[in-house]
This record gives C-alpha cells, sequence and structure tokens, in this order.
C-alpha cells in the first residue's frame, strides 16, 4: 500500500480535511495519510504548485498526492489522475498540476463522475481514487484517457549573457522570498564576471553561502536547496524589510 | 483495534495537542489518532460541535472521537463518554455532545474521577478512556450509567408554508456561510412556488447548482454537501463582502 | 520501531514539514511520526523549548524527538543527538536541548557533517539520523563524542523565606500565562503564612484550584499540571486583560 499525501486550501477551521480523512480511512481503514499542508492560500494555484512542487519528489515512488486546492465541485470541472515522475497526483483539472513538473506525465485520465448532483468532489470522487491507486489500482481501471488537460505556465526566469531576471515566486513563513532565478542558469552565465543582484532598491554583489554568511539584519542571497535564488534577512523578516512580495521583480545583472 | 479522532481547542502553539498524542502512544503504541481539527475557537461549543457533527458519520462506525472543546479541568465537571450512531465520543459533559445529532445515544456513562487533584483532564481522564473503547473495552467498563447529560438545543430553523427563517450556523474559512437552513424543508415548501432568498440587505430569486453557475464576485446560494443552505461569493470572501456573520438571520419566502 | 516526534518553527504555508516527512517515510516508509507542533515562533528557543520540555516526557521511552527550531544550514552550526531521561533528541547545538531538563543527558554525539554544501539541514542531516535512531540505532554508530554542547540558561524563579520572584515563561492559546514559580517551592514556603500574588498591577490573595474557581471575567492562579503557577481569566483572554505577557515578573509574597 503506497502513501497518500493530502495538500489542500481547507484551512483547519473547518470539517473540510476531517471529512477527507474520514472517507479515506472508511475505504481503508490502514491507509497512511500525510499531511502536506492545509495552508495553501484559498484558490491559490500558483502556491499549491510550488509547495507540492517542491515537496513531492522526496516522496517514495508511487506515492498518490491527493491535490485539493480550488477544487470544489463545479458545473464544469473535470477531475483527473496523472502518473509523472513516478508519482501519482489526483485533482481538478485546474491547471495546478501542470505546472509542477517541466516534464510531462506518461498518463493522464480523467475520472468519470456522470453523477451531476456531486457537491463535495474531494470526497466522492478524489479520495476513492486516490485510495485506488495507493491499493495498486493502474490509472486505466479509474478514467478514461484524457489528453486535454488544463496547461498553465510557470512564470519562468528569462537568461541572456548580460543578465537574468526574474521574479519572487514564494514567500516562506520567516519572511524570505524564494525566486525562479535558478543555480544552474547562474553557474553558466556567471563566469568570471562580477554579479549584481538588484532587488526592490537594494542591489548587492554577493551571493552567499548560508543564511548566516551575513550579520542579523543584513541580507542574503543564496540558492537553496530547491536551487533556486533566495532573498532574506538574517533573522528578520525579509519581505516586510526589503519591501518585497510575491511576483516582485528580481535581476542579477553579470558584468565583464 | 479503533481509529481515535481528535478535536480540540487547543490551538498549535502549546503543547497541549503533544501531550495528548503522547498520552496515547504512551498505552498503545500502535494507536492510529486522526486530527479533525485543533483551531476550533477557544471555549466555542457551537463551532466545536458543527465541525464534529458534519465530520464525525464519515468514520468507520465504531470510530473513538475524543472531544477537548472548553473541557479544562474544574470543579464542578463530570467526563462523559457515550455511543451515538455507532461511533463513541469521549468528552465534558458540556453540552456539545448534545449538539451533534437527533438522534439519542444508545448509552451514556460517566467517567469515574475520584481524584481531585487532576489538572489536565483531557490527558489524565479522556486519553486513557479513549484508549480503552478503542481497543475494544464497553463502556459499562469505564464508568457508570449516566442519565442526566448536558443538553444544549442547537438554533433550529423554522419552517411555515410561507417561508423558512435560519441563521448562519457557521463561516468557513473561504467566507461561505452556512446556515441551517436545510434541503428536505426547501424541497417539501418550495414546489411550485418563486423562492426568494433574504439575508443583510440582498435578496435572490435563485437557488444555484454548484459554486461557479455565477460569475466571480456574484452571490451563490447553494444545498451544499450537509444538505444545508450555503450562501457566498464565488471566489470572494462572502463573510466579509456580504456583511454576515455566525448567528446573521436568512429567510426564504415562498411566492404562490 | 520507536516514535519520531517532530516540533519545528516551520508554520505550514511551505513545503518543509512535507519534505521532512517524505524523507523519513523513503527511508523508512512504515515510521510513525508524531507533529507536535510547528508553530513555534521562527527561531524562538524559548518558545520551542517550553513546549518541548512540557510534552516530551508523555511519550514512551525511546521515543526519538526530532526538533527543527532555528535549526537551518549555517556556516558554523554543529548538528547533535542525544540520550536524556531516557528519551532521543536531534537537532542544531543552538542551546535549545540544553532548556529542556535538570537532568545531564547521559550520551551526546556531534553528527559528522563533513559536507559543506547541505542547504537544508532538517531534511538531509537530522531526519536520517532520526530514522536510525527510531530503527535502534547507537548514539555513538551516527556521530562522534561531544563534550561542548552549547549551554543555555532557562530564568529560574528565585525562592526565600519571604518570597518567589519568577516571569511569565509562556503565553498559552487561550491567553494564560504560566510563569516559572514551582509548586514544590511554593508548598516548602508557604505552610502556616499568608500569600501574596503580584503582577502587573493586580494582586490576589488567593491560590485556587481549579480555572473556574472564580467566577467568569475573574482571574485564577492554579499550579498547573506541569507544576507551575498559572495566572489568568476565566473564560478570558489573561494575556490581554491583565496587560502581561512574556517575560512579565510575578510575585509571590508571604507574610508571617
Amino acid at each position: 500500500m503506497a502513501l497518500i499525501t493530502f495538500l489542500s486550501d481547507f484551512g483547519e477551521i473547518d470539517h473540510y480535511t476531517g471529512v477527507i480523512k474520514a472517507k479515506i480511512h472508511s475505504l481503508n481503514a490502514e491507509q497512511r495519510i500525510i499531511d502536506i499542508s492545509h495552508h495553501i492560500k484559498p484558490f491559490n494555484l500558483p502556491h499549491g504548485s510550488f509547495v507540492l512542487k517542491s515537496a513531492f519528489r522526496e516522496f517514495p515512488e508511487g506515492t498518490v498526492h491527493l491535490v485539493a486546492v480550488d477544487s470544489s465541485s463545479r458545473a464544469n470541472t473535470n477531475y483527473i489522475a496523472l502518473k509523472l515522475e513516478g508519482h501519482y497526483f489526483v485533482g481538478a483539472d485546474n491547471g495546478l498540476l501542470s505546472l509542477i513538473s517541466e516534464k510531462e506525465p506518461t498518463e493522464v485520465i480523467k475520472i468519470d463522475t456522470s453523477d451531476s448532483s456531486v457537491h463535495f468532489a474531494e470526497k466522492e470522487i478524489l479520495a476513492p481514487i486516490a485510495v485506488k491507486l495507493a491499493n495498486g489500482a493502474a490509472l486505466s481501471e479509474v478514467g478514461s484517457p484524457f489528453s486535454d488537460m488544463k496547461r498553465l505556465l510557470n512564470k519562468k526566469s528569462r537568461a541572456s549573457r548580460q543578465k537574468i531576471s526574474g521574479h519572487v515566486i514564494h514567500v516562506d513563513q520567516y519572511g524570505n522570498l524564494i525566486t525562479n532565478i535558478e543555480l544552474r542558469d547562474f553557474e553558466i552565465l556567471s563566469k568570471n564576471k562580477k554579479v549584481s543582484i538588484n532587488y526592490g532598491r537594494a542591489f548587492s554583489n554577493q551571493i552567499h553561502k548560508s543564511y548566516d554568511s551575513v550579520v542579523h539584519g543584513e541580507s542574503f542571497h543564496i540558492f537553496n536547496s530547491l536551487g533556486l535564488l533566495e532573498i532574506g534577512i538574517n533573522m528578520g523578516h525579509g519581505a516586510e524589510l526589503l519591501g518585497l512580495d510575491y511576483d516582485s521583480p528580481v535581476t542579477i545583472i553579470f558584468e565583464e
């Protein structure tokens, strides 16, 4: 039996997460469920996809990821399941699952939901499919091939010889600003050049090795465990102190 | 071994939930515990009972629900356990458990707590009883029959041929307003009549099929998965935008 | 296989807790993980140590406590594991683990981390060690003896015949103020004397038996389940209403 992970924008003041877990356990009392987060901002696909993208590969292959972000029952919503990088995903066809990898899913199916009276799709549609997949069902057993999955585009950084232009794609709980500027681009382009990192009204010539390469209250610029440029204030709230937020532009300029 | 669910107003900045889980595992290392929520508003019995009522039936019969809402040790508090609709509940006799079903418990016992020095009743009294019940003990083994359980009354909607008058009983994390107006009453009374849904300064003639039957920013009125009238704003925070809150009156008027 | 508990200042809007759990499950799919809290205030060692200290002894002996508070990868941070009161702890050598007991660890090791490129130490260093310990490895198998563990001092109360002077060491989610004034000191010193409890602009001559020994809205003073003086308002938010906060002084004066 594979693990089921559970990611949602359900929060914790309602019955929603409890009901989903109950449904799963009523279908398989022994099923293990790992919460990734239930604090995705309501309806926020970039937030949900960032967290899922940053976590899913750490789970064992074959894990089933139940994704309930902006997935409530709707007139025109399809529900899908797919296999991607050896993992299974179950969720609404709202585009979130198109954002978590640059690789293509090896298989996508549309879940058959003839019943138009569904009101809590995560419980009635997604949870049962997740349980089936965790117990070894093939995707082809739980739906029909689907080639028209909704696609969204991640905001990507743009790299040239002179600079890399990116954006803040996530503000974490410490106020650190995670950007879409990737270490692999930086390593290729920065060779033997002076670099200047520019954001808000600040700039710096330093890429640091760790969060505390600067003294308390100073800004750091590191490539983090995701291989992404992260900006923050050592022991401070970077977003507030630097006046940056989700989507703020960040640029690295290379000088010969 | 049955599941134990855990619902509380403990929040997550303290040691309280950790201690309860530790106690349970120290009594049965293999016991599985499912968190329903620890974000019930402090001491808020209507909030706690709404979440429990909306979730418990989804769990397998025989599940033990440990309820720690406004249950701290007190001079005059009794602790009870009961069986209701095939589920077990353990908590303080503060009325919450009288609100979760219109059915009567098939058995209620008062937990013997001779020790007046108890300071953390959820750990010292409730958790051990939950473990015993989950491991198959009968209610009669953990306490004495109790016929004087505290009763509270759910605020009910009132239905006549002309109208159904109800209230908001829960504001969910999206700002949607869940009322105590029930689909079964509506279906009987609305036949061949025009309906008018009235709340705050707004009204509508439409019951919708799903959250997105209206465009973004418009209000919807659906009967949700609980069979209750739910009002909100598609992709918006209904409570704020409509100026409604817990206990706000909502009325459906039927016109011949 | 022992339990792993997980305490952090990671919050729940990021991928961090999910990644740690994923790492643990990828190393041992059957490992059980109990969340103590992920809402320790960022970098707050006193908060983290209070919660851990108040909860760990309730778990079965042999439990492994994974502590990720202010533990991010740094140039000069050591990571340690230790055995204390029959429990195992894994975390950064930042002083937190020196605050959770007055007893000395029976064994402390420093985890070998030759790899300077570590960016997410909780995942890359702490989680694998926790899994090994939970599966029966000896401390000596996962690191080298370490005698130079960082020590911090808990703010202790001072007791004399005339008075006990202490401080608020934790404000809980209800607004109750937990102090470092201990019942055992109080019991020795208070014999046959009148007591006066002083804090902010208030004082009282009463130690109460339970939270509701006073009417709603009145202040209570009890020795709680931790054996510590706790001050609050029955059904109210003590910290706000009494104008007290973390570190506020509280004094008990004994009058002959």
